[in-house]
């Protein structure tokens, strides 16, 4: 067995939870029933106070540690969840799910809708995450969990954690909120809706009907993956990563296949991510991004909109995030302290941009092993 | 007369000068002929040594000042140019030229060409901040100018003084170079193929013979200047100017139209820019972007790049300009002290990110006010 395997949760095994009761939704619309694919890791102790919940950001899904086919575990969180991990399995039992809108096994725009026998589309209604953290605690009904020992997140995910905490505070002893924001900025709202524009405007997009044209927007999905990918990243780590290198050249052919490694490797993200997500999701997930504002109940209030809160808090910035900066990671840290709550704050020097939540990054993993440490000892024993 | 007019040049007559001589090109590539078109503003002295070069940038023109039609000024840098201003036309004759490759009048893509009596489409050759130069010269030998007083440029126009300064030293007194850069970062370059590959993917590009096609790849030339005009304004003058403002509405809808005043505003910047600048000349106008690096051609070394250099310069950054950075300029600032030139430098503190450089800011417009005094004293008068 290899060092990877030793650290890895292994195979695992999606599984599937269905609903049949209606979700109603914060925009007014209506789910008969859903489903929600899920995975777990770690042993659950007898009276699953060893729980944790980890959200998952944009882009991404249940599968956040391990493998299914072949044998290399390529969870997205594969660096923080795992034996001996920071997120560890041989302590936690840690569950992940698809959240409501996504395109991976939840239900989504992709998946059939059982009154029409086809794909909902665009009719699949928009989702918040409220919703989302709605269905997650349905979830946690289902498995019998009543309350998480953690709810971890970073990024949209790290939202997620907020509206928990703010939502179940009696079902969440510590939340764990990474490169996150209470709301988003104009500027992310902008890169949102032109990603949005690049896909809703291709000509393959047939209103969000493409399903049924057997076809996908690919170009407008690619372009809103290769600029999203540029705001994950630093300024200086994009200059580390390829500066002005030239791709497999040593001087300009002044044509317009790719003559900078920066776009290639741009390219070919977006070339990757057009045959693994599906284009209404990641509209869904974008408006989500969007709309998520509880300090807007408030009359603007961050700190009246997290006074239910009870959790203990870990709040989590890197130096070089420009989408989601430190400074919107201190709003929410001001906020929990006017409510009196226990914050530990850190921000992390990491180069990586937003990106780096994902990252092999030293100080950050040392600060969530020792963070979860300390959730450890709401565990029962025996 | 109102005051808007007695600060303008008036009304403007562009011009045009053809030149029949080949130019061969940094590329490889050649143009038989061109045409550039042109606007002077300000009466020319006996000796022309009152002649200032302006030098645009990305998206903009030879139309700087003044105005054609109607009677209000619409020039691009009117806030900059006009008796009384800080290029003040009572004092010195200006001269701006639509580059080549532009849409507005000069020799370029959509121009005929006149070999097939069609417009060049894809076989305009690739253009670069050199080629700009030396048709820049060509036009000033046609002029009867053979030394600026000054040239003066913002971003892409900055990069334009600065190859002048280099290339033909006898030729310019001073310098000014605002918001520029010596060469584009990783990032910069991200964002131009992004925009770029939402043109070329677009199905009406046509592979950019899109005119013989009697249409125009609009959806991709709007997408690409939503996402430029967000890379222009800084994170906090989106914030000031919409923060999360809802357009006509109180609360949600829920929808895909335009729910943040951000999102209205960047679309009605798309669209009116579709209806007034050519996708061809936008790919090439990045693509010169990108390829500009004078010190490229001394391994890297920007001192030795600029060492022909014996102009007096401004160099000028904006505080909140990311794509463009302080940094940047300081990098150029650096080179040129290294080679004993006059050099003065400002960051300007301004919240509007790179567009700064356009717009009516009093510390900026007071610097160039100074310096272009300074400039006035190498007029020869009598």
């Amino acid at each position: 067995m290899t060092d990877v395997h030793a650290t890895s949760v292994g195979r695992v095994t999606p599984q599937l939870a269905e609903f049949e009761q209606p979700l109603h939704l914060q925009s007014g619309g209506k789910l008969d029933g859903f489903h929600l694919i899920y995975e777990c890791y770690g042993e659950r102790n007898a009276d699953s106070s060893n729980a944790v919940l980890i959200c998952h950001a944009l882009s991404s899904d249940h599968h956040a540690a391990g493998f299914h086919d072949g044998n290399q575990p390529d969870g997205w969180w594969e660096v923080m969840i795992g034996p001996g991990k920071p997120i560890d399995t041989n302590k936690f039992y840690v569950v992940c799910c698809n959240n409501l809108g996504g395109c991976n096994g939840s239900s989504g725009p992709s998946t059939i809708n059982p009154a029409t026998g086809k794909p909902f589309g665009p009719d699949f209604p928009m989702v918040t995450v409220s919703d989302w953290v709605m269905a997650q605690s349905l979830l946690a009904d289902q498995l019998g969990i009543s309350r998480w020992a953690a709810v971890v997140g970073g990024s949209l995910g790290g939202m997620q954690v907020l509206e928990w905490s703010r939502r179940f505070p009696e079902r969440i002893a510590h939340a764990v909120v990474i490169a996150a924001a209470a709301k988003l900025t104009a500027q992310n709202i902008g890169f949102n809706d032109v990603a949005r524009q690049a896909i809703r405007t291709d000509p393959e997009f047939h209103k969000g009907d493409y399903y049924s044209h057997n076809t996908i927007p690919r170009r407008g999905l690619r372009v809103a993956r290769m600029m999203g990918h540029i705001t994950y990243l630093s300024e200086s780590a994009m200059a580390s990563k390829f500066g002005r290198n030239l791709r497999h050249k040593e001087t300009f052919d002044y044509e317009f296949d790719p003559e900078f490694e920066v776009e290639s490797y741009l390219r070919h993200q977006g070339d990757q991510f057009v045959n693994r997500f599906d284009a209404n999701t990641y509209l869904l997930m974008t408006k989500a991004l969007d709309y998520f504002d509880p300090a807007a109940e408030c009359n603007g209030n961050l700190d009246a909109a997290l006074s239910a809160a009870t959790a203990d808090f870990l709040v989590l910035s890197f130096s070089s995030d420009w989408r989601f900066t430190p400074e919107r990671s201190r709003e929410i840290v001001r906020a929990l302290q006017t409510n009196h709550l226990n914050v530990s704050y850190a921000e992390i020097e990491a180069q990586q941009g937003h990106d780096s939540f994902l990252l092999d990054i030293p100080d950050y993993l040392h600060i969530m092993r020792a963070y979860m440490n300390r959730v450890a000892r709401v565990i029962k024993h025996g």
